[in-house]
C-alpha cells in the first residue's frame, strides 16, 4: 500500500499542547498495526509570521498542504503576548484566514459536527432524555454568508454603511443536501445493524428509520430560503425511506434544547450551521469533546481538514490544562475517513474512538491535565 | 388625562385565544383603577384577507393602526385549513408580513426580550444557578440580514444563484448600541434600589455593577461586525459605569447555555438577535412564558408593537390549549411602556405583571387551559 500522508498543524494556543498528543496516538497504532501512514508538521504559529509578513500562514501554505491526504488542525487564532498589552492584537480576522483558505482553497463543501451525548461527558440539560442525543449536523461550508463580499462605504463616519452578501448556488445548495440524505441513509443502515433503531414520523402517517431536518430561516431570508426549501423537497423525493422535516434557525436553536434527541441529521447554510453546531457541541458535552472535520468527498485530490470545534484558548495556552478529548476524537475522525482508501486505518480510527470513549466514561468530573488524559489513552492502546 | 388607545390584533392560530384573556385583564384593571384606557380590536386572520386580495392583511392596516399609542399582536402566521390538504398553504412569508411591514413602518428599532427564570417556569438547564438567570437581550430590529434585499438569478434551474444582501448603517448601530447601556444603567439602578445587586469584571480589573454583551460574527461577517466592533468601543466611552465584553455569535449561543446567569444586557443584530432572543427564551421558561416587543424610542407618534416571542401554533389552535401567560406578561410590558406617558398604567403593568408570576409560582407543572389561567389571574386581580 502506498503511504497516506497527513500534515498535522498544531496551529496557536492550546493546539500544539493537544496535537502533541494526538500524534503519540498515532505513533502508538502505527507501531502496533504496521499502518502506513506518515506525517510531516507544519509548526506555523499565526504570530511568528505575521511579524515577518502580516499574514498569519506563509503565502505557499495551500500548496504545501495539498500534497497530503489529510490535514490534522489543532486550533487556529492568537490574540498576541497576553502580558505585554502595548503589543499589537493580532485581529481574528487575520490569524483565522488560513481556516478559511483552506475550506475555500481545497473546497471542503461539507462540515460535519456529530452530536452524541456520550458517557462521562457534562450534561448540560437537566432531562434525562439528553443521554440519547445523537444527531450530525451538516454545515454548507463553501458559500453563503462566508462569501466574503461587500464593504464598508464612509467607513469610520456617522453616515457609513456596511454592506455583507450572502450568495448561495443551487449547484452547492444541492449538493450539501443530498449529501445529507446520504448519511442520514448511513446512520440508519448502521443503526440497525447494531439493533439500536430509531424511528421518524413522516407528515403523511409513514415510519421512517431516519430523518433529515433543514434548517433556514425563510420567512425572513426568503431568497435563497426558498431555494433551499424547493431543493430539500426535490431531492427528498429520491429518498423516500427518509423522513424529512424543516425548521427555522430560531426554532431550531429553542428545540436543540427542548429536545435534541430527537434530531438526527440536520442540514443548515454556513452561518446557521455554524451556530447549531457550537450549540449541539455543548448539548453534547462542550468543546472539550467535540470534533469537526471540513470534508471535500468528491474530489480525491483534495485534502480534507480535521479540528476540534474548540478554539485556540489563549487564556489557559502553555499550562497543560486543555482537553485534548475533542483533538483526539477528530483524530479519529480523520483516520476514518482516511479509511476509505485503506482499511486499516479505519480499523484504527475506530479503536482510538473507542479508547477515547472508554477513558471519557471512566474519569467523569475528574480533573486531570493534557498530558495527563492522552497519557491514560496511550496506554489503553498499547495495552 | 387624554385617553391612551390601543389596537388589539389577535392574528392567527391561538392568538384569538389568548388574547381574549389578555382584554379580560385590562377591563379589570382599568375598571379598577379607572384607567384612561381604550382599545379597539382589529379581527384580521391572515387567511381571510389572502383569500380576498393575496395580502395578509388590509393594505391600509399601517394606516390604521398609526392612529393608535401602541399595538398588543396574538401571533401571525396561517397556514391554512390544516385538515384540507387541498387548499393551498399560505406561505409563511405572506401571513407573517404584516409583523415585518409594522417594525420597518412604524420605525420600531428595538425589539426586547427579557430573559428571567421564573419562579414556576420550567427549567430546561440542569445546573440549579439557571435559578439567577436575568438578561435583556436587546435586538436591532430595522435593517441588517432583514432588509430584503436581493434576488434569484435562473430561478429553478441548475445554475440558480440567490443573493441576500445585509445592510448595516453606523446610525442604526449606534442608537441600539447606545440603547443597550441605557438599559444597563437602568438595570443597575433598579438592582441596586432593590438590594439585589450583580457585579462584573472589567478588562482592566474593575468592577461594575452592570455589563453589556456585544454579539456578532466579526470573524467572518467583517464589514459590519467591525463597524459593530467600532461603535461599541467609542460608545462604551460614555459609560464607564458599564463592564463590556463582545462574543462571536456562536459561542455566545455554546456560553447562552452553559452560564446564562453571566449576561446582563446582550445587544445583537437583528437576525442574530432572533436567534438568541429564543435562546434566551427556552432557557428561561419556553415560549409559554416569553414576552416580546417591538419599540420605537425616540419617535412618540409611532406606535410600538407587543406580541409574545411564540408563534400562531396551528397544531393546538382553537382547542383552548395554549399557555396565556406569554400574551399577558407582554401585555403587562405594554402598559409599563404606555406608562412612560401614564403613570398609572405603570402601576397597573406592574400589578399584571406580579399576579401573572404570582399565578405561574402557584402552579408549576399543573395542566391547565388557556382560560382556565385567564381567570385565575383575573381572580387575583380582582381580589
Ligand atoms: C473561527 C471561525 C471563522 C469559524 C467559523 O465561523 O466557521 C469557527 O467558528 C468554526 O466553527 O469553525
Ligand atoms: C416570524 C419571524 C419573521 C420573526 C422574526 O424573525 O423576526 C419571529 O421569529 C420573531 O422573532 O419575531
Amino acid at each position: 500500500v502506498q503511504s497516506t500522508r497527513i500534515a498535522v498543524t498544531p496551529g496557536d494556543g492550546i493546539g500544539p499542547e493537544v496535537v502533541a498528543e494526538a500524534v503519540r496516538c498515532l505513533e502508538i497504532l502505527r507501531a502496533k498495526h504496521g499502518l502506513a501512514l506518515e506525517w510531516t508538521r507544519f509548526p506555523w504559529p499565526s504570530h511568528a509570521w505575521h511579524e515577518e509578513n502580516g499574514e498569519s500562514w506563509p503565502s505557499d501554505a495551500l500548496e504545501q498542504l495539498k500534497q497530503y491526504d489529510a490535514i490534522l488542525l489543532g486550533a487556529l487564532g492568537d490574540p498576541g503576548p497576553m502580558d505585554d498589552p502595548d503589543r499589537y492584537l493580532l485581529p481574528d480576522s487575520i490569524s483565522l484566514a488560513p481556516l478559511l483558505d483552506m475550506r475555500k482553497g481545497f473546497d471542503q463543501w461539507v462540515c460535519e459536527r456529530p452530536a452524541r451525548l456520550l458517557d462521562g461527558a457534562r450534561q448540560y440539560l437537566a432531562d434525562e432524555r439528553a443521554k440519547n442525543i445523537d444527531m450530525l449536523v451538516i454545515r454548507e461550508n463553501s458559500e453563503g454568508e462566508y462569501v466574503s463580499q461587500g464593504g464598508r462605504l464612509r467607513q469610520g463616519t456617522p453616515d457609513e454603511v456596511a454592506t455583507q452578501m450572502e450568495v448561495f448556488t443551487r449547484k452547492a445548495t444541492d449538493r450539501i443536501i443530498r449529501y445529507g440524505f446520504e448519511q442520514a441513509r448511513r446512520r440508519a443502515e448502521e443503526r440497525v445493524r447494531d439493533g439500536r433503531t430509531r424511528s421518524f414520523r413522516t407528515l403523511d402517517g409513514k415510519t421512517c428509520e431516519s430523518q433529515v431536518c433543514l434548517v433556514t430561516k425563510r420567512n425572513a431570508l426568503r431568497y435563497w430560503g426558498d431555494m433551499y426549501t424547493e431543493a430539500f423537497e426535490a431531492i427528498s423525493k429520491e429518498y423516500p425511506d427518509v423522513a424529512t422535516h424543516h425548521e427555522l434557525v430560531d426554532a431550531a436553536c429553542m428545540k436543540f434544547v427542548q429536545a435534541p434527541w430527537a434530531f438526527d441529521v440536520v442540514v443548515a447554510s454556513n452561518l446557521q450551521g455554524d451556530i447549531l453546531t457550537d450549540l449541539a457541541a455543548v448539548l453534547s458535552g462542550g468543546m472539550g469533546v467535540a470534533p469537526s472535520c471540513n470534508l471535500n468527498p468528491t474530489d480525491s485530490n483534495m485534502p480534507s481538514m480535521f479540528e476540534p470545534t474548540h478554539g485556540s484558548a489563549p487564556d489557559i495556552a502553555g499550562q497543560g490544562l486543555a482537553d485534548p478529548t475533542a483533538m483526539l476524537f477528530t483524530t479519529a475522525r480523520m483516520l476514518e475517513w482516511l479509511g476509505r482508501k485503506d482499511p486499516t486505518l479505519a480499523a484504527a480510527g475506530k479503536e482510538l474512538f473507542d479508547a477515547v470513549a472508554a477513558d471519557l466514561a471512566e474519569n467523569a468530573g475528574t480533573q486531570r491535565g493534557t498530558h495527563e488524559i492522552g497519557q491514560a489513552i496511550c496506554k489503553r492502546l498499547e495495552a
